[in-house]
């Protein structure tokens, strides 16, 4: 068993400060990830091809993010069988509702796991999560990781009380 | 100027009770048209290889039917330059505004023409009228079947103000 | 066979900010357009005019942009037989949810081919596609844009990559 | 001062069984209407006519209803100075919210006066208190009216109370 | 026949300078109004006393301005016979879509004519209109600024095409 | 302190098998209702009375049960300073989502405390909850409820298990 | 019987500045309150710790504020009999209608009131209204207050009519 | 490395007809399973347990089905680190948009991998995909299952095209 790297993609550059988070949350964790630009509609080629290739190059998920009618997560998910973790991006004036439906509701046979709009820092938590399911080491960075989030929200009640 | 053909590509076979209209209202104005069903993500090199062959292959217009999250459309917009019709089916229980998201809501670059939810016979008019642009003849068809329906609203009002 | 111009009419000089990037696209294929304001409903007469007028004036396809409840696309359907493509503008509190409706939903028998809210750069180039269908000049044109296109999102990715 | 009539037009015969409920509610309070199909789309022409000759035609009121992309209210607005009342009817998987917004979304300067999704009913009511305005007679039918809807409900609460 | 006031009530004076659009149209007509802020849920009494005394203190049409869950022309429909012109406030992180079925959703037997979210102008003109079936001379004047609309937008077509 | 009694106001009939909900659930915790049928809008008085004697008739709790536009909730609220509980009925296209905007989004000043769309099992809950704050016996009823819910989940998962 | 005190929890630092407004009413009353930071998610035994806890510490109602898949009032309402009132806040690009939804659809059983989107002042409102029910000088306070919210209304309007 | 199982829960036994689909799907991919009713609410503790307990009992990836304001994703996301699949079912009367919400939009720190509405067989896919990160013989079954799919949709499309 080999330590999986996360692929991360997004359609546009505009959407590197969102997908960002994904890679700064990679990185805390040791994750090792690589991040492309590659758009489903404008280099299909080329997302393709990432994708086809995704396994054999040591990764073991795929990270998404697009808005519109986002159709990056499917074209990848039509080309692997290794999961793949969509972000649905806020890029219209619909507040990305259009992205969240366009990547949660793919049809039966080829699922993308979604999370919410914009929720880059998420869906790199669920990579780890994956990766963490044999990886008993990333189990327990994970659980010290769980048990901070509480630390951190104990200690701003704390501080609510006592300043109050 | 030779007559080009329709396309007609289906993600489902369920999709054929909607997506028949389409083929009955191009054979009403005499529009040579195929028909496939082939999905955007389980067969996308199918789904492809119709997109890249189809301007060669003596089609003009390519119509696009599909639910849910409704990437049919951009898969094969990516692939042709000819203009894509994309008809948002009706497929979850939300109606099919999942569907008409995905398909309309595609970035710049890359369009779909999207017509009403389930509006496969109106998809077919809107590929008629492409056709008719340098066809006066089919442009005349069309021009008739405006009158024909005017006049077929005239009659059931003809008859309401009788039956009244 | 006769070069086909693009008629761009848009409800509101407010809405030209918007419209002009259908205007900018159209030019960028050297497909010569004509741009008007007029309301579907302020302005009725004049709109139908410049729809009954169109294709004997040599347009080949018709760009409509509206918002609120925009009536503008089905007014010029009903009087032309050319295919109309519809913008939906975003100019109410509900981010064009309104327009995109009011545009997309036609009755059968009366469709527009819908893009994007907003997308006024996505109607040009449906028209170029459509205009592109008997003309092979134009065709490799747009094969040409999308190769740029592809080759655009690459470089943005070799950037992303570089930089890293 | 000459008692007007109202005009209702609904855009399909298939509107029928909704918009019947406006005739109906008219005739309970004596006022004389005419009823018409003809759609916004489909026969503009005629559309048109109704909505330019209603005022000299003796009408005080229009009605109008219409599902989808509902236009036919803004149609017939664009044609006469009338209060329109517009009817959204719902006639697609969206339950009528389409209609309802391109119906009620009007732009500025020429309004509709909407009532409820299939609300034909209430559009007649709407009506009768606009002929009311200037006619006590007509009012007092509207109080009486009011009082009898009050003691109705009076009475299914006492049937309820001593069914209890 | 009398000439009948406008009453305009709105619920908070938050809305006023967007009800005040209301008040300035009325004025433009020369209709006479008087403008008050009454809340259906925190002055009950003063609202429904409004509402009742309407029609005898020469009133002919009430136009309510309210938010969030306006229920602001829904008293004042239950205590009044005079049509009611109701305008959806956006008040809320939903863009006005809670004030407006709160509004236009109303139950058989009680309708509000409603407007576009935040139409109050709008309003004032449906009100014109039902104080002008009635008033030849006000039917006048509407035409007359039908007129000037159409005038407008042909002049700003006209810049648009001299300025290209 | 006295025991409170529990009124339950619905605006029709119509709304009966819904509301009988919460009846049927409070009289399973041995609460006394009174439920009555009254109309926001048809029967203004009646319902205004009901809720401003509603303290001194010797009730705690007001649950309202409308669809539509629902005022009624705020009706009673803006007359009665005891907590009322509100459940957004679906009666129309929209599945009750106006309902629930129209009960939930009150302005500041006059809240409705307010349950799921056709909630009115829940409705009855709430109001016993709010008399249990006070009333012991009734926390330990709601106790022993809880805990008769969580057995029988558990039941429904052996039989599961066992008939697996 | 003694007095109770009010119980807030809210998910995140982030979300101080609106529930501190539900504080700040509570004083206003007079009404004792202790004010929380907790997360249902990253401080899960925290949270029901508080609301296990909450009715043998004192407190009659329990106010939760939480956005996004606000299930905070749910994790609280599960652990506790006492009512539970929930504030949906707006920390999304849907204005909130995640939290709204995530909060009022509770399952039979278990509900949540429900006030607006981020209506934490509404939230304090009810639980006094609540506390009020066996406690006569808090509804006297409460009449006060309404009394008070009328006479700023009409002094509002009073201001409005003279400044005219 | 040993084969991990996979947990399913679902809220209600009412969920049973819908979330059956993922245990079927798990089947054909020789995946272990265990499938649990226990509810969020009514059942928390139970829910707890389960989810506490996962990882140490062998199970790799946690489904959980729930409908309305559905939690449970949530409740049992917060008590493991194991990846968390969450379909939301359609119980209400909003087609299942509340449960989609309350399932995706989860805050920063816990997420959920949220798939369609009511898709319960795609989040089994979604599970067999991470148990195939580290497991090759069960890539090799997915890569073998989309063949197949594929091979049915060709299916299905020769024979249209034969029975054209």
């Amino acid at each position: 068993m080999d330590d999986k790297k996360v692929l991360i993609i997004m359609g546009s550059d505009s959407d590197l400060p969102v997908m960002k988070k994904a890679a700064d949350a990679l990185e805390k964790f040791g994750v090792v990830y690589e991040m492309h630009i590659s758009s489903a509609h404008r280099s299909p080629q080329k997302t393709m091809d990432l994708a086809v290739a995704a396994r054999d190059n040591g990764f073991g998920v795929i990270i998404t993010g697009a808005g519109l009618a986002a159709h990056l997560g499917g074209v990848v998910a039509a080309h692997t069988t290794l999961p793949g973790v969509g972000v649905p991006l806020a890029a219209s004036t619909l507040g990305g509702a259009d992205a969240m439906l366009a990547t949660l509701q793919m049809p039966p046979g080829i699922p993308i796991a979604t999370v919410g709009i914009g929720a880059a820092y998420n869906a790199a938590l669920v990579a780890v999560e994956i990766l963490a399911v044999q990886d008993q080491k990333l189990a327990d960075e994970l659980s010290r990781f769980r048990k901070e989030m509480a630390k951190e929200v104990e200690e701003k009640d704390a501080a609510l009380q006592s300043g109050k």
